[in-house]
């Protein structure tokens, strides 16, 4: 099933996506829910971000290839670092260069969203914690990160730095999706999450032992290679297999 | 003024402090509130994070000591970092330390609390913004840190790992407050802010620049020097003048 969280004449609701419709629903996605008879056509809602984070834990190196081309070496454990949920945006979204912006990069991404309270899970049960997937784009302002890397979360942070949706999908097998980015309609990014470093089991199950995960709470799994910039005027698209594309505009601040 | 979060009976409630006792408000911090007829003494209460913040954002180096003590150099501009919220824990709450923990380090820090929403604030009109301010512990294993500087919210996102009370206090000077750590009831750390790299307002509106400070998000400004190992049944105090003393104690997992 795909879900969605939008906006429709000023009020929140979540629903189910079924073919170019939505159905509201009355409930909470992380307990229990049932459909209503209230349906609008997507083109009529405006898509939010699936869910609002108490806070968003990102891989840092999850890719052979994206090590590569970064030069880093292959890590022996997943590192992770934060993004600030102020950082979110939807789908059809703008993402705003910074005043002084240099190079400003997609890094389209698998998300995971935490069904339930997540802390000191095992492997193999990890995935019975997991809500459902979307598509994020990790946008990152790389002249500020190359610069010094102290700066991180200062290059990811910005708002609208952190675009998420369209929809959150589930019952995938997070081992074998496609994960694709678009510039401009070109193919830039292409790998399937079965080439990462470190499988999403294995992360749940890490990130758990150190803190508690929450509902709601998302993990972005790492960019595959070919990450590159973004100008004003550019369209960039993050596909995950079963979930959707992720479609956003870019301009200047 | 002092206010405090706190749980009773079950119930959850901001008060106002007043000597020994805490006064119901009725009420939002953020907005407007009246004091209510009903008050507790404050030993019959369990104070709770004074507020639950969508971030904390950590400054790294900001005070001259700290950054000669970890051979670090002066930096240009403030670096930051986030912790995640599930990390925080309240007055006389327990610092539990990890399987595996070599060195876990207390970092005593002033906490600003932010009142309402900013984005691109002028450092002439931060202070309008600031809710109040508490005490912080900024818990840290040292070990991990040491070896890999790319695991450092590893390092620091531990569940107990932010230790933040007991009060907030509004109306202070936040560039002239002395702010102390005690272990054992012996003296650590000792400066005061006005011996920091960088301003409060001179981080907010740099902070705000980058990203948007939302209502009751928490800034950690920075460790004086004299950062050193907790162990178990430990008691560690911060304090800052104005605010309290948040005190806490140290177990094993």
């Amino acid at each position: 099933m795909k879900f969605a969280r939008f906006e429709y004449k000023d009020g929140v609701s979540f629903g189910v996506v079924k073919e170019n419709e939505v159905v509201v629903l009355d409930g909470s996605l992380f307990n229990t829910y049932k459909e209503t008879a209230v349906h609008y056509r997507l083109a009529n809602v405006k898509l939010l971000p699936p869910v609002i984070p108490t806070k968003i834990v990102c891989i840092g190196l999850n890719y052979r290839g994206h090590i590569e081309e970064i030069g880093a070496r292959l890590p022996e454990r997943p590192h992770f670092f934060l993004k600030p949920p102020s950082s979110l945006i939807g789908h059809e979204d703008a993402i705003i260069l910074p005043r002084g912006a240099q190079r400003v990069d997609y890094e389209g991404e698998l998300a995971v969203v935490i069904k339930d309270k997540m802390k000191d899970v095992p492997e193999d049960e990890t995935l019975d914690h997991i809500l459902g997937y979307s598509c994020f784009n990790d946008v990152t302002e790389r002249a500020i990160v190359m610069k010094n890397i102290a700066d991180l979360i200062l290059a990811k942070g910005f708002d609208t730095f952190s675009a998420f949706g369209p929809y959150l999908a589930t019952n995938l097998d997070p081992n074998n999706l496609e994960v694709k980015t678009y510039l401009n309609g070109k193919l830039m990014q292409h790998d399937n999450t079965r080439n990462s470093v470190f499988s999403v089991q294995h992360i749940l199950n890490y990130l758990s032992q150190c803190m508690t995960l929450y509902p709601g709470d998302v993990v972005i799994t790492g960019t595959p290679k070919g990450i590159g910039p973004m100008n004003p005027g550019d369209v960039v698209e993050v596909q995950v297999e079963g979930v959707g594309r992720l479609r956003n505009t870019v301009r200047s601040y």
